[in-house]
């Protein structure tokens, strides 16, 4: 292990998510294996000490904090957490609100991670509902796009933030230098689509962002833009789309293929649908628009999608994401201001 | 030729499209030869007269009206249509309105033929712009989306009109009874999505329509209605990401495959294109919404889309497309005035 001045600390939501307790522990060992990072394990004492007691810790950095409740599936996310405050998901946000921890991550419902967040970390300035975004197509590996369903029904200032968000992501998590902003239409013209994305049209003109203008639906896998700013409810149908995409294409490749061997068949076919479906091998990324680092995994995350988010976490830590959002949200809504 | 009392007579605006007036005319009269149907060509007479020398037609009911003018791309449809009366596209349509043929089919600017199609024939009544939709993927053979982009910011009531032309068009060219319709939406429940998706349900479940309620992105694939309805902004998204997913697709898998021979790869990859955009197989359909079988045929028409869109356009004859959803739009508004 490097002797940093300053290890990142990140608590873990233990019982969160499909797998957990189990393959939530064994990842996050994992990631402090890997990693120079110290991992706080919260989580309920029985469980958590008999998935302990499978790994050998001796030296790492892993430590554990006692939780009394945990959310469950089904469970109203708003009220689940108002009810439980010293649930797995609510404490382990806490510590970050302490400074006990420097970001959490949990793989569990992300409707209470989002509620949790909100209650002890509160929205960045300009914010009103964080934004659920990121790469989405693996033919498109330099685009993300967002808001992919967080928002629904959108003004046209959240346009900006969206595009300010995924131009901070696009910056942190790719290394890209000004990354391009388009806007999803129906058309590539100014002035093509409803009123809203024509209003966002001109804000996002006045934001300060490197806008190239509309782009339309064949430009997404094209990654014809870094960013691609949509409403939520376009963004979550588009998700689940290529989702089904990914699923038929694959389907009927195995009769085209039917020829072949049927590993190699798999190979293929595994490989589209992860072409199609980036999230769920990255692992998580974070909450954008909540006042600290916040990782949501997928729900079904096994051990080795834990480590690919704490290391998207540390990289989130590192390039300072946070704090780059919140001073480039102000940027933008004084660049708005000013040219009002 | 069988001796049919009345033979439908197909009005062709031998002008319009990439490949006029070559391969309209060559798949109009492959169409006439295939079919008991008579070929109405309007068309600029040299033009006209050189592509028929070219064929021989000799005891075909092909015949020809002459027109003076022609839509050249990039014109603005509105104002072209008006200032050229006597243009092929207005003509053709003119045609019908006169009596003179049962049926227009144009491969030309989309614009100038709904406007040409609501100058001449008008709206059906309750039909503020004519719909577009149709199959969309070949995955989901007997389901139609719409609206595809005709219609930008729609209201609660306009998700009614695209069920019942949905369902009227899968009645009469698919043959499915009592087919399903769902509301494209960010979730399953009810109450889910933006303002005008919940107002939309409400109306939907009043309409008479066999509505199975919302459906998501992925059930698009999974053809889980027979009917899709949604804003043609969405639509037009959609059907415009999924031929980019087609295109990258392809690309992918010529790599995946490399080891193939180079026919073996283009047959597979080719046919996932086709897959991925019936539209342009299946040739052209009706336009849904005006007093007429209008037929819009893709603008890069070659001879054999025109003879599909011929047969396209037979169906929606025989099937009495325009008469039944002409009832069943007067059916759906009377329920939804019923129940409120």
């Amino acid at each position: 292990m490097s002797s940093n001045e300053k290890r990142f600390r990140i608590s873990v939501d233990a019982m969160g998510g499909d797998f957990a307790p189990g393959e939530i522990v064994k990842g996050a060992i994992q990631a402090a294996r890997e990693y120079d990072v110290e991992i706080i394990l919260v989580g309920i004492k029985e469980e958590l000490d008999k998935e302990l007691s499978k790994h050998d810790i001796d030296g790492l950095p892993v430590t554990f904090v006692e939780a009394t409740d945990r959310i469950i599936d089904g469970e109203q996310a708003a009220i689940a957490v108002m009810r439980k405050p010293n649930s797995s998901v609510a404490l382990a946000t806490r510590l970050v609100k302490e400074g006990k921890a420097d970001a959490v991550i949990s793989a569990g419902s992300t409707g209470a991670v989002m509620v949790s967040a909100l209650q002890y970390l509160g929205p960045l300035p300009g914010i009103d509902r964080p934004i659920a975004g990121g790469p989405f197509l693996h033919f498109a590996p330099n685009t993300v796009v967002l808001d992919l369903g967080a928002n629904v029904g959108c003004q046209p200032y959240q346009y900006v933030n969206f595009a300010v968000a995924g131009s901070v992501y696009v910056k942190c998590f790719m290394g890209i230098e000004n990354p391009t902003v388009g806007l999803l239409n129906v058309g590539s013209e100014e002035g093509k689509g409803n009123d809203v994305s024509k209003e966002a049209y001109e804000l996002l003109k006045k934001s300060g962002v490197n806008f190239i203008g509309n782009i339309e639906g064949m430009d997404i896998p094209a990654g014809k833009a870094n960013v691609i700013v949509c409403d939520g409810f376009v963004g979550n149908i588009l998700l689940k789309f290529a989702e089904g995409i990914g699923y038929a294409v694959s389907q009927w490749l195995k009769k085209e293929l039917a020829d072949r061997r049927p590993e190699e068949i798999d190979k293929i076919t595994s490989k589209l649908r992860m072409m199609m479906s980036p999230a769920t091998v990255l692992g998580g990324g974070p909450l954008w628009g909540v006042n600290g680092v916040v990782s949501v995994a997928h729900g079904n995350s096994k051990a080795e999608h834990v480590v690919g988010t704490v290391k998207q976490t540390i990289l989130a830590l590192e390039s300072g994401f946070i704090d780059k959002l919140r001073s480039e949200l102000e940027n933008a809504t004084e660049a708005i201001n000013n040219k009002e």
